[in-house]
């Protein structure tokens, strides 16, 4: 067995999760709740294993990518056609709290494990299932991907430049964010079961999670019947709250929400005038003049460094921030101090990088070292072990 | 008192949640609480109220933007500076399960609330603190937006393309990420307080929660020291996987994920010489060769509409969508059978249009009108004897 017994401290403890997903957006979720103390049983195809283990790159042979989103996780590698795998899937699911899985629509069912049928195997049973559309509707059995309900879902239209071709968010976030409303659908299900004693189906649907992130563009286009376009770096309500060119072309971010901090940062960059402008004396008519207005602004940023006008603005107290690289990311000392970069190890000894745990809770540890991701069945003894027990 | 009633069934029933939060992350977080059941009692500035009022566009003068997060909410205006009103916060505390707020870090303490005077009050009470870089590093008393950390936390270094100008995602991701994962927290957290009969603590970072959904880039950067830039529309390591050129200039978003629906997709397009090009023989060779192969792609493509190839490719079980605009979004029949966009009505009866649950639970009702949001103040009355109720 591994080591994953490590790490297993957190409000979950005690919670088992038997994990049938794949690749990205169900992995998120099993890794959050593997993060927050759950036991997450991977059940993987026999030999080829998740598709992920196959996605580069590469460190000793082994993904870098499934690393990522599989550490603390147990393997068992089970064929759900044979006989036998499936009696030990159906052992598990009796045992087990919680049950996730990210096939499209309707394959669990073809595998003869509908709801009902996994009701009648644990009625405790929370079971969600993250799909590209959802279980029911007119696009449920069609394939989707992060990148189509980026696309279909809206929040690529509102992304890039007007005159620009259209550019994907440069995370997998119509993955992301299904596997984390995805997580509160199970925890809210397990909360529920407190009080029931029943289980629930939690069906998730990546668009529809596209649809929820949209916030304010929706109820924009229902309000005033303009249909939200790209703005580029700039806010569409807010300014100045910009991206705007310093030194060398490099750019800096100004997060100025209200005219008591825009009076300031005039004086902080030396442009009182600009806050006794017309044009500028409110935020609503700095919004209709931003281009104006960030082209006077940065007149005056292009004087200094990006790393300069830093110091000055955090000095003043006015928001502002650098648009960082991933390196600058990975070796920035408050990600370092809130524990965001953590080193998991395989059995076979590579060691791997990767984003830390964000949700921070008092009274549990929140280490800098994970159980690495499982080999393929590396845990089948302890597994069917565990499944006999009492 | 409101209609509220009419909307808490869920599994978060007989929860109540005291909501500090102001503007996005933090009523994000409570508007998913109340969609799960919870009771959700805002509390406000009086006069002002929560930023996000005076927040566009407005509808009979009241804020489509604060609507969107704040329906299904109670509202009662305090001064947390008056002791009345903090004798009145202090018995929301006692009787309260969740204490939500996203003020920068300390604001709370210097009001009198930490950690522990809120646990002497309630020891039961789960407190989150939802901040710009969460309560603990070198940076936590820095101002932050979302513009801020989407820039700091390395996604707009992976958004848009190489030799443009930065852009920023098109939704508020950082406030978004954090409320849910600080979601997850609560809930983790109320899971927790069923087996300990205490409270705890979570404590998240917008900083943190961009550096988690980064995922495959830092452990990139880590694996082979290359640091990830953005790439338009394309994926990084998946060809063809990205939105091509078809009819008038409009794009179309194409996701072949492997070699047989390669030689499918060309098939389908009547180009098969291509699949048999050495150039694009595998996955890592189409990779490669990604500039040469999409502009083949394209040249076949130009030939039909958007709306032309998408069925074709639905038929042939290609995965692929359109980039849709905001309206294309709020009229998609999928979206509508999902229920995904709901009404809510304010006591004056404005009515608002806003995204809806996309947690969808068996058991539950998942209504397609939802409670309005709250004016200030509306709900003291009945709070007022809630809290003087046993």
């Amino acid at each position: 067995m591994s080591t994953v017994t490590d790490s297993r401290t957190g409000p979950l403890q005690g919670v088992t999760v038997i994990d049938l997903t794949r690749v990205l957006a169900g992995p998120f979720l099993t890794m959050v709740l593997s993060d927050l103390g759950a036991r997450v049983i991977k059940v993987e195809w026999p030999e080829k294993g998740d598709d992920a283990r196959h996605f580069g790159p590469f460190v000793n042979g082994e993904s870098a990518y499934f690393a990522t989103i599989n550490r603390g996780k147990e393997s068992i590698a089970l064929n759900l056609k044979d006989r036998d795998d499936r009696m030990v899937l159906e052992k598990l699911i009796g045992k087990g709290d919680i049950l996730v899985e990210n096939f499209s629509a309707g394959a669990l069912d073809r595998l003869g494990y509908d709801w009902t049928s996994l009701q009648s195997i644990n009625p405790r049973l929370i079971y969600a299932a993250v799909s590209g559309f959802g279980h029911t509707g007119p696009y449920k059995d069609r394939p989707a991907y992060d990148l189509v309900v980026q696309g279909m879902g809206g929040v690529m239209s509102l992304t890039g430049s007007k005159d620009m071709p259209p550019v994907r968010v440069g995370t997998s976030i119509g993955d992301i964010t299904a596997g984390m409303f995805g997580l509160g659908g199970v925890l809210s299900a397990l909360y529920d079961r407190e009080r029931t004693g029943k289980g629930m189906k939690v069906d998730v649907g990546m668009l529809d999670c596209q649809v929820a992130i949209l916030e304010n563009a929706i109820s924009r286009y229902f309000a005033e019947s303009v249909v939200p376009e790209p703005l580029g770096l700039r806010h569409p309500s807010i300014t100045p709250f910009s991206g705007l060119k310093a030194k060398n072309g490099e750019y800096i971010i100004i997060a100025v929400g209200n005219d008591d901090m825009f009076h300031k940062f005039c004086d902080t960059i030396g442009r009182k005038e600009l806050s006794a402008d017309p044009r500028f004396g409110s935020n609503a008519a700095r919004t209709r003049h931003s281009r104006s207005l960030y082209s006077e602004l940065e007149k005056s940023l292009e004087a200094k460094s990006v790393s300069d006008w830093l110091e000055i603005f955090e000095n003043a107290g006015i928001p502002c921030g650098p648009i960082n690289s991933i390196e600058q990311v990975a070796n920035d000392p408050q990600v370092a101090e809130r524990n965001m970069i953590v080193a998991a190890q395989t059995e076979r000894g590579t060691q791997f990088k990767m984003p830390g745990n964000p949700i921070k809770l008092s009274g549990y540890d929140d280490p800098d070292t994970r159980a690495g991701p499982p080999a393929l069945d590396q845990d089948r003894e302890a597994i069917l072990q565990w499944i006999m027990s009492r």
